[in-house]
């Protein structure tokens, strides 16, 4: 039973690594690491009722759990390689496991990522993943690099997640459908993060909330950040089912966007763009580096705004 | 929160390796595997009530989580380098974290382990850890070179943690303390599993159970094997306080010993079991691998023997 899942999720990627030495089925996988490499890993749990609702299908469990570690291989710039999955269920069906299987080949197929490696076991729901992929020596990007005077960027659209999980508890879900997905099936900005590389003086994925991450970035570089909340990114389905203090509280506070965030000097600002534009992803200018710590958030009129709350933690939450 | 666990734990090894250019603190750690060495990559979750009983102390969890992923490094005969934990847990509380964290480390630190990146967040008690070790190309030992003619051989004894487990109901457990011990701090065979590159022929650690266990290499190498249940090291511990018969089931079937099982031509057993003695090791000849498959254990005159079952599964049981 033990190789059941991983076997299943094998037959669907079926990715052939010259990489990969020993895949699946012994004590360890073994690999290499190609010359003049360095190695990004990353390893993130998702745990039933805290990071999925209840009723999560298993596809979306699948994509997601692989979804957010790639997430954070992404705003290293580098590129995913291989994964291991641990997973524990108090559901051994099949169905679930072609399920589970189904949402994470899907994604890993994208990327040619390859599975080298799990463990199955009865228990509460909980999947974690470990991601491996390859950067240059000294070309990852960290949050420590921020410099006063920088501007602050960030990826596609903020808070479609958040507002995804509030209408969950609607009689009738399907109006909205569009940010719902944003919640169950992040799309990784794996492309994004590798056109960043060489640019970008910081780099974070938006997982917690857009002031807590940015506040990461600012606490690992030793500086400041202004968020000017008119700037802020957000969709028309955000904005068609809410009014904009809730739409501007999820684009702040709301986590799961998996969307980057950045800092880039101002004078490659543009260049960056084309670059992002390129690879099919919109990028938007909502700040800027000061001196000081924290991030404080603007309004129109350039008044400091409050949250409601600042970012969702997981384990406070 | 989120760094809270492995900020104590990094806190505690401080290992300092050249290999780990960015560690604890980024959205992904960045390391580098030594020229010419590839990478032995292993992951396993336990499970509160399924790996380890109700009630196992912070510390037991620590150590043990570390020590199963150490096991799997062993049965590859690899060298340990760095560390992930992923941990879910209902008790935030600073005690839980700290023992966990004491148990982890002193286990790490005899290994000059890192701990690289890790993850900490609300929910049922489960600890995930995934594990990197150092193998040179073609060295790994596999599950898949058995022979016929290969004589099969363990490390240590057999059965005394499947005995700690059922000792853990008495009403006084004082008596059985090296038996639990075997059961919440299992010592993984880094040394002997390294000791055995270029002689092993195949090699599993038993985590589910020899007759299991065996069986995997068995079905790996498409070989049979015997197992001459007179000669299965058992501890003086295990015969204090059970019967033959049972000390016996314990041996065949009982799980989480995390001795190496492996085979070697029967020319190079004498080299071999030197090899071991000044790592330390104790082992011991228990049969042969044969034509055919399975695994068949004989009593004394040479009769088969039905085990009362084959084996811990995790997900059957």
């Amino acid at each position: 039973m033990e190789f059941d899942l991983i076997e299943r999720i094998r037959r669907r990627t079926d990715t052939q690594r010259d990489d990969v030495r020993t895949g699946i089925g012994d004590d360890a996988a073994i690999v290499a690491v190609p010359a003049g490499r360095e190695l990004a890993v990353a390893i993130d749990t998702l745990v039933e009722g805290v990071h999925f609702p209840v009723g999560t299908s298993p596809e979306d469990i699948g994509w997601k759990a692989l979804a957010v570690n790639l997430s954070d291989l992404a705003a290293m710039g580098a590129t995913p390689a291989w994964a291991l999955l641990a997973l524990s269920t108090p559901d051994g069906s099949p169905a679930f496991f072609d399920g589970l299987a189904d949402g994470f080949a899907q994604l890993a197929g994208s990327y040619r990522l390859a599975l080298i490696g799990g463990d199955t076991t009865r228990g509460p729901l909980t999947v974690t993943v470990a991601v491996h992929g390859f950067t240059s020596p000294g070309e990852a990007l960290l949050r420590s690099g921020a410099r006063v005077g920088d501007i602050v960027m960030v990826t596609g659209t903020l808070g479609d997640a958040a507002a995804g999980l509030r209408c969950l508890g609607e009689p009738d879900v399907a109006p909205y459908a569009a940010l719902i997905e944003r919640l169950n099936r992040p799309v990784p900005r794996v492309s994004a993060g590798q056109a960043l590389r060489g640019i970008a003086t910081a780099c974070i994925d938006i997982s917690d909330g857009l002031v807590a991450d940015l506040g990461h970035i600012c606490a690992a570089s030793g500086v400041g950040a202004t968020i000017d909340a008119p700037m802020l990114p957000r969709s028309s389905a955000l904005f068609s089912h809410f009014d904009d203090a809730v739409a501007l509280d999820f684009a702040l506070s709301g986590g799961d966007d998996y969307e980057l965030c950045f800092t880039v000097p101002a004078d490659r600002a543009a260049t960056m763009t084309a670059d992002l534009a390129r690879v099919g992803c919109g990028v938007t200018r909502i700040g800027r580096i000061v001196e000081g710590q924290g991030v404080r958030v603007l309004d129109a009129a350039g008044n400091v705004l409050s949250p409601s709350h600042t970012g969702w933690n997981h384990f406070a939450s």
